[in-house]
């Protein structure tokens, strides 16, 4: 079984060639662009490859409701080409093959789960901090989606005393993504994270508002294992930071001493680093592969 | 088939009689007092009854964990002889049935998506408003759960500009629970809230919390519909507030439009009145005869 998967960013799109193990034979990158130019060359890899299914694990917002008569489409994306592409439909019609489709986070959570940080559970929750923050999270073995995929990056939180940047996201200004986002530790300081290495202040704020983020998840979802990662976690000092904090915030709250008592293997970086989104599609892939349905 | 069903509470214990359709035949209500006082009348009450199986929704915290020594246990709980106690083993020994088991807000999130106001969805967020506040997610017809159940009640929520009670939760303080439950609301204004039906600033306040609240679950659950119960649930007019600051708090956020324009159908009283938590253990007796196993 040769199986296909897509990793489809805001920024590129990472193609892989693998197997049912979640090896990764062949890989190809092309950039974002107007999809009548990105698409062509990832069919192509693919055609070429001769892959007998395919997953996307893709940026959104997307639909995700398999009884929705858009299913597999972006639906609104600023991006010039992407609003309502339909994923699905086009790689079905082209390659004729199976499509599997979810959420890049969603997808990074599955292949965390199968193979990566949170092996052997039977959930998981994968956050990325980047230019956005998403998340997606497994219960007993299942994406948890309700009328969409969750949108956990927009949550609210509460203001550090010390922060007096406003905000940058459009809906809801100072929400997680508005505050803790790649581009607001950017503008809130005037320089990019990887520059701000010794600004203890500035990780000091991050943290806070990743642990506030880490608390909600946790009361609502009681995760098994929570994995960050994206540009922004590439801090590795912001790991002990949150621990921390979440086990302030939590204060020994009494349903949940695993967390408190083993927080350095509760609060991970992914297990497959950058590859774990990647690792994500190859699975949907071989879902698709097995749960293929003549057209 | 007679089915037995348990909505074990803080205060008192509701026990009935019912059958697979949800209907219920026989009803008997006894104090929460010591466990030597409480069980053995209910053990009488399913033993004149002869039920096949039974299903208890019961306050938490329990261990809600199949794979756990102490699963079907209430965990840590202040009220006299009740820590620790085995439900699931005591009612197993007892009466010789299979007995399901699951938390009072699940229970209700079971009901209400079976027979009440989410039927026909596969999932829905019950979320209760007494004497604390506790909520349940279905997605997808499972119950959402990772190492523990929900806490969703200890969520944080930032603070009303008017609000100077300090809030009365022991672990959080001024968590949404500490700051919305009953309590908090008698605590800040010195009356139960029946009594405080004509101050707009009480339920401004109020609605305000729930609300926060409501947007995490959305953003974090995506609930296909949200059904608010309890005492403080009580006072209707908190249900139009609440609607209206949901949607001011997304502000229009692109992937829920269904929320924004169909809220007075999503945001919803319970279906089965004060009936969601019994009717849930009902089911859970059902799913219980049907996955018996011998021992």
């Amino acid at each position: 079984m040769k199986l296909g998967a897509i990793e489809a960013g805001g920024t590129k799109f990472v193609c892989a060639v693998g197997n049912d193990k979640g090896e990764i034979f062949e890989r190809m990158k092309v950039d974002t662009d107007h999809p009548d130019k990105t698409i062509p060359a990832v069919i192509e890899f693919f055609k070429t490859h001769q892959v007998d299914s395919l997953g996307i694990a893709s940026f959104g917002p997307v639909d995700v409701d398999k009884d929705s008569p858009t299913y597999g489409n972006i639906t609104s994306t600023p991006k010039p080409g992407w609003k309502d592409y339909p994923f699905i439909s086009h790689f079905e019609n082209e390659l004729n093959i199976p499509v599997g489709f979810t959420t890049d986070v969603n997808g990074a959570a599955l292949g965390e789960l199968t193979y990566g940080a949170a092996k052997g559970l039977d959930g998981c929750l994968y956050i990325t901090v980047g230019t956005g923050i998403g998340a997606g999270a497994i219960s007993n073995h299942q994406l948890v989606q309700g009328f969409s995929h969750p949108e956990m990056g927009h949550i609210l939180v509460r203001r550090h005393p010390e922060d007096h940047y406003e905000g940058h996201c459009p809906f809801h200004k100072d929400c997680l993504e508005g505050l803790a986002a790649g581009p607001a530790i950017e503008a809130r300081w005037g320089k990019k994270g990887h520059l701000l290495t010794d600004h203890a202040l500035a990780w000091e704020i991050e943290a806070d508002y990743l642990a506030q983020a880490l608390m909600q998840y946790i009361l609502i979802l009681a995760p098994k294992r929570i994995i960050m990662g994206g540009g922004v976690m590439k801090q590795e000092r912001l790991f002990p930071l949150i621990r921390e904090k979440v086990k302030d915030l939590l204060n020994g709250y009494v349903v949940f001493p695993q967390v408190a008592e083993q927080i350095d293997d509760y609060i991970v970086p992914p297990g497959l680093g950058d590859n774990a989104g990647i690792t994500g599609a190859l699975i949907l892939a071989k879902e698709a592969f097995k749960s293929v349905k003549v057209k």
